[in-house]
């Protein structure tokens, strides 16, 4: 029987974006493990299959304005050393970060996410992205982002180096053989002698095969070239989809992407941005929406606007209560702009109402109202396999993700679709996934470059 | 009064060669996080310094066969995910890690180590290496190691980026003010701006300031460069100094550079590596050293060896019981060549001699014999200042990590030399180093690049 997986993006107060302003908000900081460490707990408790860390290398490009008012703005501890922590304290809950093929070497990749597999006992997840914004591309000797093509040209054979890395080494290499002094057994081990567009690693990778074998992979790319390289490579594919109809497309057409990779379409999931905001009853749910509402600053709705329409928004030339102009073609993610500007045409939106929706995390689809009604929309968007199963971004933490778990989680057991105890104790064993041997890769030969 | 800094480095089984085969040592592996915690938590009681984790980015340019026989060839746990882990089940002790300059972004290195700062309540420490192998090159797309010029121009700027971005947020910069709807000061973030000849860094980096200020930096280069790059940026330098009278020169030396960068000399400490034996007797001390040399495989000596003078030894040409040859000038550390050459011939030492001093740590300060006898070398070397303290290479761990605690430690604090109580919270602190201000960077100009 199919079941449902369920993971939480985890921050220190929430994914709203006034949400630090919240009187139940922790108020000790960004950088205190223990809140991460709590979040990580409340979904262990709850047997979510894992906890998800977002991750950029830089501020959001948003104003300075903007981003003193919000704590969502890309300042947050590097995730991998974060999560090693949580390992600690966490039993049996999956871990999974964000790291870039953009600005890192698939060595250090490969290498951090062996290690954190190893600590965890096979619970570590890479959520493999390309970078697309100037400030990242500042921090790492360029002065703007990669061209689209080069990024998934680079990412693809970054995937490919990373999990040939992982494969250096059989399951049962280290033989620690006293007796005829074997620590390793020499035929066990592989050398990948990489030499391709973009990098040159010769291998072996010096850390011990992962637990998982790989580490799970996600990706969240819907271009094109994207959902190519997550048909090929990815286990898990993120993606916001807050139109029903539009999700169940996307989910036909990445499974059949995966049959044509020649892949089981059951070993690649859809997990499907969610962001639950319950309530006792549907009036007090959207009571919490409107309060939540009524914290933004305009500085931060408009800048977090700006940075997902990836054009700056002037109010002096564009009225926040006017509608939302024709836009120049952004030069960032252009499929999110198209996105939000039909939204808004279709639904009639304000320039502010648009904005809030982006401060509420509404580009992810979204519910709010009583634990049944949240239930009963999860349980329509999974049984019409619109998604596998959803990534939840709570507005605020701890209050929203310990409501979803406390009342919208039982309800889901009750109905059968979601574990009330973990199957296995790797988050690929959670999330029924294959282990994949070494050097039968999944994966079809990359694309040719751009 | 002047205290003695001891830290130990941690391995799973050992810092000598046979480790892994000696009865006492771990049989569950070199991937075990507890090892590693268990290690860190016999120098915490026993109230050390720090623990230190080695790194390369590559096996070491051993044979196949030697690789084989040895635990320690450079195959372990990423150092920062590691570290972060133990954090967790330690409370006072420094965690330090090696990061090489060469095959890493600063932006990135500077994360990290602010990341683990916070994790850990102030104990990090950062290693700052450059990397001279030509099996790391090639994992990062090189076929040659960089010269080494090229290598600590860039570590000099590397090290300038890394502290520049610690610096990008004043320590009360992140103000949480919810009544003017402030999540941190604008006017106290400051944006790097870094545009140099091997880095352009904008800045500034997405984590807060560390607790320390500055995660504490340890360097050991000890050419001409290394010792310069020291003098300028570092809070402690390691180095492998066998013969005592060289020892203090080299303190002199370190401390007067210091001087001449403007720095109090009382500021940058300099941390032998020291390889003690101990047991009830000499005798019993001796035997140890003898029990373990006899588990040495021959491949491994000799491929240790051959590592370390940075030419292949053929015993087919080169007779073990014969003497040390007439070698060619090496392209790695010509400095730990000249070494071992002179060693050999001082001492009259056979190739199969200097091979089991390699596989020993004997390249390290040396001490075979009874706690007394142990804490009387220490005590000496630290009197007569060829050390302000001592990191610990311990051939076999748990064993001679404990043994150490357990009998050279007490001996230490009755004589007044070491420690009972952890002074402070953190590293820094701890070793009795200034808290580093914002922007008022004790280093001077970097030199020019060569």
């Amino acid at each position: 029987m199919r079941r449902m997986r369920l993971g939480t993006i985890i921050t220190v107060s929430g994914s709203h974006g006034a949400s630090w302003l919240h009187p139940t908000s922790p108020r000790d900081g960004a950088f205190n493990i223990q809140r991460l460490i709590e979040g990580a707990r409340t979904a262990e408790a709850a047997k979510l299959d894992f906890i998800f860390l977002a991750d950029s290398l830089a501020l959001q490009g948003i104003s300075l304005e903007a981003q003193s008012r919000t704590a969502n703005f890309g300042v947050r501890l590097e995730p991998l050393t974060a999560l090693a922590a949580v390992s600690m304290l966490t039993r049996r809950v999956g871990l999974v970060a964000t790291a870039t093929t953009t600005y890192n070497e698939p060595f250090h990749v490969a290498r951090k996410f062996a290690s954190l597999d190893h600590i965890s006992g096979g619970r570590a997840g890479w959520n493999l992205v390309t970078s697309s914004t100037e400030t990242e591309a500042q921090n790492f000797g360029r002065s703007e982002h990669m061209p689209h093509a080069e990024r998934y040209a680079r990412a693809n054979e970054f995937a490919d180096v990373v999990m040939g890395l992982w494969d250096s080494w059989e399951d049962d290499a280290f033989v620690r053989d006293v007796a005829n002094c074997r620590y390793f057994d020499p035929a066990k081990l592989h050398v990948l002698e990489h030499r391709g567009e973009h990098f040159r690693v010769r291998g072996p990778l010096n850390v011990a095969r992962p637990p998982q074998g790989h580490p799970v992979v996600f990706q969240a790319g819907s271009s094109g070239p994207g959902m190519a390289l997550a048909a090929r490579t990815a286990d898990c594919v993120f993606t916001a989809q807050p139109d029903a109809a539009k999700a169940r497309a996307f989910y036909r057409e990445m499974k059949d992407l995966a049959r044509k990779a020649g892949r089981d379409p059951e070993t690649l999931k859809v997990i499907m941005g969610f962001n639950p905001i319950v309530g006792p009853t549907q009036a007090m749910a959207e009571a919490r929406l409107q309060e939540m509402e009524e914290l933004v600053h305009p500085m931060v709705g408009l800048g977090l606007l700006s940075m997902a329409l990836g054009v700056t928004i002037d109010p002096a030339v564009h009225p926040l209560d006017g509608p939302v102009p024709d836009l120049p073609l952004t030069n960032s993610s252009q499929s999110r702009q198209a996105m939000l500007v039909e939204t808004a045409r279709r639904e009639n939106l304000t320039l502010r109402q648009l904005a809030l929706r982006q401060v509420n995390g509404a580009n992810h689809n979204f519910a709010v109202g009583t634990p049944s009604a949240v239930a009963d929309k999860m349980e329509e968007l999974f049984a019409t396999e619109a998604a596998d199963g959803f990534l939840l971004a709570p507005a605020l933490i701890p209050l929203s993700l310990r409501e979803f778990t406390d009342q919208v989680v039982p309800e889901l057991q009750r109905r059968g679709l979601f574990r009330t105890e973990y199957e296995g104790t790797t988050l690929r064993e959670n999330l029924g996934l294959p282990r994949p041997q070494v050097g039968i890769a999944r994966r079809t030969a990359a694309p040719a470059s751009a």
